[in-house]
C-alpha cells in the first residue's frame, strides 16, 4: 500500500480496522467469561471533526470497571505534533481496575495513525499491581510479550520494554506505574506489512498475557485494609493518567469525549 | 525598599515572613476550634535548592482533611520562567476537604517571589462546592473579597474575580472548577507598600470569608448518597489539580516535595 498523498486518499485499509474491531470482541468476551451476570455496556459517541467511538464499560463482580474502547478519529492536526497537517487514527484501548485487590491492573492500547506524509504504529501493553505485587505474574506477563516479540527480531523486546519502563514512570512519586510491558509509538521500519505483523501480534496475544493472573488471583482473600492499600496505588495511577499520560493529554487537547479519554480512571482512590 | 540587585541581596523583608507565619497560625486555630479532639500535625521539609517548607496536617470529624503549608524555597530557575534566573519564593498554601458535602471546599494561597530584576504577589482564595452548592455561601464569599479588595480600587475584584474564573477552569468538563473566589498572579504596580497591603488583606479577612459557611453547614444532615456525590465531585477536583493546575506543574517541575505538592488531593474519590 503506498503512503496516501492527500488526506482525500488516506482512508485506513479496512484489515486493520477489522482486526481491531474483532480483537475488542474477543477481549470483551475473555472479560465477560470471569462475570456471572455483569456485561459490557456500549455507548457511541461521534467526534466533532469526524469519525466515532464506541466505549465498553463493565461494571462487575470480578472487574470493578473494565472499559474496552475502540475509536476511529478523523482531525485537522494531531495535538503537539500539528505540523503533520490532517490525520486518521483509529485505536483500541483497554483498561481494567479489579474488584480484588491482588489482582493487577492491566492497560493495553494499539493504535495506527495516517497523515498526509507519514504513518506508524503505536500501543502496547503494561501491567500495574494495586499494592499486591505478585513476582510470578509480573514474569508471566512479560514473557508472553517477549515471545509475541522474538520472531520480529530480538531487539525488539527489550527495546519496547524499555519503553514501557521510561513511559509508566510517575516522576513526583520516583517510582514506575507499575511492573512494566511494552510500549512503541512513531514506529515504522519502512515494512509496512512487517510491522503490522508485529501489530496484530500484540493485540492477539493479549489475553494469553492477562488471562492466567486474573485466573490466579481473583479468588484470593483479602481484608479491608487491603482494599484501603488498593485505593491509595488507585490514587498514584489517578496522578499519572492526569499528570502525565499523553493519550489524556491528547484526549483533553483534542477536546475529544471525556467521558472515554477518563475511562481509565479508577472506580475510587484515596490519598 | 529598592529591588534587589543581586541574588545574595535578595532577601525577602522579615515582615512579609513573619505575617505569612503568623496568618497560618490564627487559620491553624481558626479551623482547630470546630474539631473536638483533632489537631494540626506539622512537617517541615527542606527543598534541595534551599529553603524549607512546613506542611499542617488536620484530619478531623469536620475536616476530613486539610493542609496549611507554608513554604520559604530559594532556587535557580523558576520552572516554566527559566529565563528570570535565581529566585526566592515565599508562601501559604490552604486546602479543605469537609466531611460534610454541604460545607464546601475552600482553597487559598498567597506567595510572594523575589528575582534578581522583578518581584511581584500572587494568591487569591476559592470555593468548590462539592455537589451542594448553596447560593447565599457563594455571595457571602465573594461578598467579603469584594469588600477587601474595594480600598485598593474599584477595578481590582472584577479583575481578580475575572481571573478567578479562567483559572479553576476544568477544561475537559467545560465547568469552572468551584463558585469562584479571586486569582491574581505577576501583580506588581510598582507601589510595593500597595501590593503588599492589598496582599496582606487578602490573607487577613480569609477567615471571615469562610468560617461562616462552614458554621452553617457543617451540621447539615446528609446521606451515603451525598457523601457519594461528593466523591465524585471530588474527583473532579483531583482531575484539575493533576491536569491543569500551575501549583502542581511548578511542583513536579522544580522537584518539589511530593507530599506538600499533593496535600490539596482530596482524602478519596470517586469515578
Amino acid at each position: 500500500m503506498p503512503a496516501p498523498k492527500t488526506m482525500t486518499e488516506a482512508t485506513i485499509r479496512a484489515d486493520l480496522i477489522s482486526f481491531l474491531k474483532n480483537l475488542r470482541e474477543e477481549i470483551i468476551m475473555g472479560f465477560e467469561k470471569f462475570e456471572s451476570q455483569a456485561r459490557f455496556e456500549r455507548k457511541e459517541h461521534q467526534y466533532p471533526s469526524g469519525g466515532y467511538g464506541e466505549i465498553g464499560l463493565l461494571k462487575g463482580d470480578v472487574f470493578e470497571k473494565a472499559a474496552v474502547n475502540f475509536s476511529l478519529i478523523k482531525g485537522k492536526k494531531i495535538p503537539f505534533q500539528e505540523e503533520l497537517g490532517p490525520f486518521v487514527a483509529t485505536g483500541i484501548s483497554l483498561i481494567t481496575h479489579m474488584k480484588n485487590p491482588h489482582a493487577p491492573t492491566v492497560h493495553m492500547n494499539l493504535r495506527y495513525i495516517e497523515t498526509e506524509t507519514k504513518r506508524w504504529f503505536g500501543g502496547g501493553y503494561d501491567l500495574t499491581p494495586m499494592g499486591f505485587p505478585h513476582n510470578e505474574d509480573t514474569i508471566h506477563f512479560h514473557n508472553v510479550a517477549k515471545k509475541t516479540l522474538a520472531p520480529f527480531g530480538a531487539e525488539i523486546y527489550p527495546d519496547f520494554m524499555q519503553q514501557a519502563k521510561e513511559y509508566f514512570y510517575i516522576k513526583h512519586r520516583n517510582k514506575e506505574r507499575g511492573v512494566g510491558g511494552i510500549f512503541f509509538d512513531h514506529y515504522n521500519t519502512g515494512n509496512f506489512e512487517k510491522d503490522l505483523a508485529m501489530w496484530k501480534a500484540i493485540g492477539t496475544t493479549f489475553l494469553n498475557a492477562i488471562i492466567p493472573i486474573y485466573e490466579k488471583r481473583i479468588a484470593m482473600p483479602y481484608t479491608q485494609v487491603d482494599k484501603e492499600k488498593q485505593q491509595i496505588y488507585r490514587g498514584h495511577y489517578a496522578e499519572f493518567n492526569l499528570a502525565y499520560d499523553r493519550g489524556t493529554k491528547f484526549g483533553f487537547e483534542s477536546r475529544g469525549n471525556t467521558e472515554a479519554i477518563l475511562c481509565s480512571m479508577p472506580p475510587d482512590a484515596k490519598w
